[in-house]
């Protein structure tokens, strides 16, 4: 995809991140970095490779440059999409590439692999390394780079979930009622691709009983007035994620059938808590601290075991990544982490509700990327 | 995604794939099967799972019903998924699921390990089951049951091709003078989806001097009168895959720029070469014969450099897996294995062009899915 009228991550960056990764990767005392198809590999090159059978594979050895193997057949894509100098190696059709990329790298000593590398080239890898070596995720090296947004992700993160803001308050312009969840989603996905995003990765649709299903995708099922929908949209800006979840109430023709009292009831415990998690980001707070300023109170109001995920992941060229807000998780929030926070409420077989905000850690405090409204939207028709 | 107009999968046929599975797991001396999220879990179960962060793991050991490890968020979707009786263990947010993973597995001996399986998974499972293990790609056992259709199966990939079919021509309909190729690249998705597709996977527009690289995306270039365009479309119908390509000629306004004669002259060659190779498909024939029906006109007309790409992949849950139609390939074909036939030419800098179709061997020869006409289209507008 070409991206024109957005920012971009300015090509000198890519260099810098190289430069890191290689530094971090003799600093640990790794043999090398292998790093497959995936965001490290459009993260340290700006290449956005296909995810095929064939192996692309960057090595990163310490004191020497870094070298990137490609199928002779993505020569020209991994030209075009690598932004920064590189030695491309390719391989013929009928070459054996795992030969060819673990050429020089030693047969002993640890060696970091990146976490989505497929199995079957990650054993190819092992094989042609033998017995010698061992293995840890490069994510113990990455996650620390990425998780550290500089001012163009943060922008393209802030695009993004404006973004989806304005599908959001399109779809709860209604109406609702009577279409099916599929329609509604296709709709999300239209929508989300017209205000620029590259792709729309997911659009979750969930009403009535269905808003009990945290990950419910989008089915059949025709909304109803008088019941609530969680809305869970997201997709790609200039490669930057965009997540957003609200809760809404189908009410139907002239309001006839307000949000139940029940129902209210729950929702205003879920926003207090929301807002709670948010307002306890700041630099030096631990993760699984922010977890539990969203836990908290639910479990007061006697909701506890109705919040069984943790309150949020990182978000960055990958949908979910580095840091978690779950409990046990000790990391201390820097500035420049992002991440959602998004508890939710869930009674199989009646309703749920989910309220989620894409937020930055800034020097002092939450900077909020998503600006829709977060209380609970009424839709009448 | 709810499939409601379109065949699918009999219910029964997941409990005969999980037990040839496990038959041939017992057979083969290894002590676990490990599938991980991807076309191997949804062609043994049914169940087509989020690639997450969060390990799905399907677990397959001789003498125990398999067992499916989902987190507990997933549970619901799972239950939804699965299409065959099997047992479900769900982790807590807090829990270390490897550990429950390789509950009751032998620490030593040999681990089938699903291709698509992210290292991240892989590694944490090396380390919880120690130094004592080896990995071998499950491949090596699911290939033998996936690469060969059942009638169910090759039902939902004609439908997909159809589909294709459809779009191609549409797209072949014009106009296509003075539109971008990302515009054009659009509208195929668009009636990808419209003619029944799941997914819309990919919609490569590769105009003028682009047609030459064979993976080259869609672009805000320009469509012009007087030049080739390469249209690779596909995505999935029912999981199944769709994959055509068809080379256009875009003549213009009153068919002013007509096909180049050395570009029909290239063109006729890469004809007889596919036509060539596509009556070579049956019983018994290894895939680099295929291979070669399709290189040697290719070669014999001058252009052997230029054709730098396997003759064709298998297709079916992957858009690419087993078989391959490459040189170096022995394995015999058998009645059931579907694949693309699609030879190449291309001249960089000047233009290329690529026929492709999607084959079954049937038990006397070939069965061609798509039914689009492989002619150079000439497009005058």
């Amino acid at each position: 995809m070409t991206i024109t009228d957005r920012p971009a991550i300015p090509t000198a960056r890519f260099a810098e991140r190289l430069e890191r990764a290689a530094a971090a990767t003799e600093a640990g005392g790794l043999a090398a970095m292998l790093v497959g198809v995936g965001s490290d590999l459009r993260y340290l090159t700006g290449y956005e490779a296909l995810p095929l059978e064939r192996l692309t594979l960057l090595v990163i050895r310490p004191g020497t440059p870094p070298m990137l193997v490609v199928p002779r057949l993505e020569r020209a894509a991994a030209e075009a999409g690598v932004r920064t100098a590189i030695d491309i190696r390719t391989w013929d059709e009928t070459d054996d590439p795992y030969v060819l990329a673990v050429d020089g790298i030693a047969r002993s000593g640890r060696m970091a692999v990146s976490d989505t590398m497929l199995a079957m080239h990650l054993l190819r890898i092992q094989a042609a390394l033998g017995a010698g070596p061992t293995y840890v995720p490069a994510s113990t090296i990455l996650s620390e780079l990425r998780m550290i947004k500089d001012a163009d992700e943060i922008e393209l993160l802030r695009r993004a979930a404006h973004a989806a803001d304005r599908v959001v308050a399109a779809i709860a312009a209604g109406p609702l009622v009577g279409r099916s969840e599929v329609d509604v989603s296709r709709e999300v996905r239209d929508r989300l691709i017209d205000e620029g995003h590259d792709t729309a990765v997911f659009a979750i649709v969930a009403s009535g009983p269905n808003s009990a299903s945290p990950h419910h995708d989008a089915s059949e099922r025709v909304i109803q007035a008088g019941e609530p929908i969680v809305l869970d949209i997201g997709g790609t800006l200039g490669g930057y994620g965009s997540d957003i979840t609200r809760t809404l109430w189908v009410s139907g023709r002239d309001d006839m059938a307000p949000p139940a009292p029940r129902f209210a009831e729950l929702f205003a415990v879920l926003r207090d808590a929301q807002a709670l998690a948010t307002a306890a980001v700041r630099p030096g707070v631990a993760c699984q601290a922010i977890d539990a300023a969203a836990r908290d109170p639910i479990g007061a109001a006697g909701h506890g075991d109705a919040f069984f995920h943790r309150t949020g992941h990182g978000i960055g060229l990958d949908g979910h990544e580095d840091p978690y807000l779950v409990a046990g998780n000790a990391l201390h929030l820097r500035p420049g982490m992002a991440f959602s926070v998004e508890p939710g409420i869930y009674y199989p077989g009646d309703y749920g509700a989910r309220i989620e905000d894409i937020v930055v850690c800034g020097d002092d405090g939450p900077i909020v990327l998503n600006e829709a409204p977060r209380d609970l939207a009424v839709v009448p028709g």
